[in-house]
């Protein structure tokens, strides 16, 4: 997992029935000192995140099928699975 | 999943199954930006997409699979999922 | 497998019942000679480990959902799977 | 997916079953100019494939697992599907 | 998969069952032309290797799981599965 920042939404022409009432959000990942990189994700939300939260993002499809309870199959591998609140280190 | 733009067609002689009846494309993926990089994936369609069309890749077998409705095998990684309409950033 | 360093933690609002109970650690990748690299992963712990702790990271989500006894579905994909006593390289 | 060309074979002590009667090659992954790049795999020919034939290398467990007719297990990662008959791109 | 050569052990605490009686070796990520690259894995033997030997690493953790016999789950991404021979590039 990592953290990332949301920084937009997508609108796409899909028609597969997993993708229906799901927001599709754009992803930036965060390196160590929370600063934005070049890689992103379009992401599944299932944490009601919105443009400028910090979150957390899982990239792996297994997982991510199970956090939106569609096990096992299911076209998703990124999905926002919680906002962070905060990271500490000493 | 990531934006790409497809910017080419693949002829191969393949003898498995799968493959009859669908289409290969070159995909290019964008950047945060939009623009080109170097970085590429041959990809299955299943949104009818055409050269020149800006297209939300699934880079993941297993959703993969499930798109094309052949659960749970097949020989695929890469699957054009949408067209892409919109990609908004404040 | 690869060897990292525990050098935070994370605290983030979810709602899957899987992360109750479980640590979410910010782990740092180390190179071959035991440096920090840009590279880091959210980890979920499995082995009590602590800042500072140098550890052995499994980044594979079928493999770490078993460490934790959550299969075969579960939003993870690193886990932490031991403490590294030594690297020996001659 | 990817483009690769062969660029050798491997011979290799592997007690596996899976692995007797199956030829390794050595693939270098061609950028979109056709170009080779640094970045190798050492797959499992299932194209009758030769040196120098430009390949369609599928990099995906489950799905080349499949075309080697070894389902669902397998040590396998990285498989040649098909030979490159042609690349457009306008 | 790729070829690696064996730089070293790890001792660590782990204390998960599957780990039992399996050495963890450090494996080094070779380029083409056989030199050492930084990339690394920590890789679960099944080949008897020892430190020096270039090695077949095969860097999925499904059929990684199968060499070692424990099916379908278990902590493990990379496994060496043999031991390279020749490399035939012309």
């Amino acid at each position: 997992m990592y953290i990332g920042q949301v920084s937009g939404t997508v609108v796409a022409t899909i028609k597969h029935r997993m993708f229906e009432g799901h927001k599709l959000l754009l992803v930036e990942r965060l390196d160590l000192d929370g600063a934005a990189t070049a890689k992103y994700d379009i992401a599944v939300d299932a944490a009601q995140a919105g443009v400028g939260d910090r979150v957390l993002v899982l990239d792996e499809g297994t997982g991510a099928r199970q956090v939106l309870n569609v096990e096992p199959w299911g076209p998703v591998r990124a999905v926002i699975v919680g906002i962070i609140d905060e990271v500490n280190t000493d």
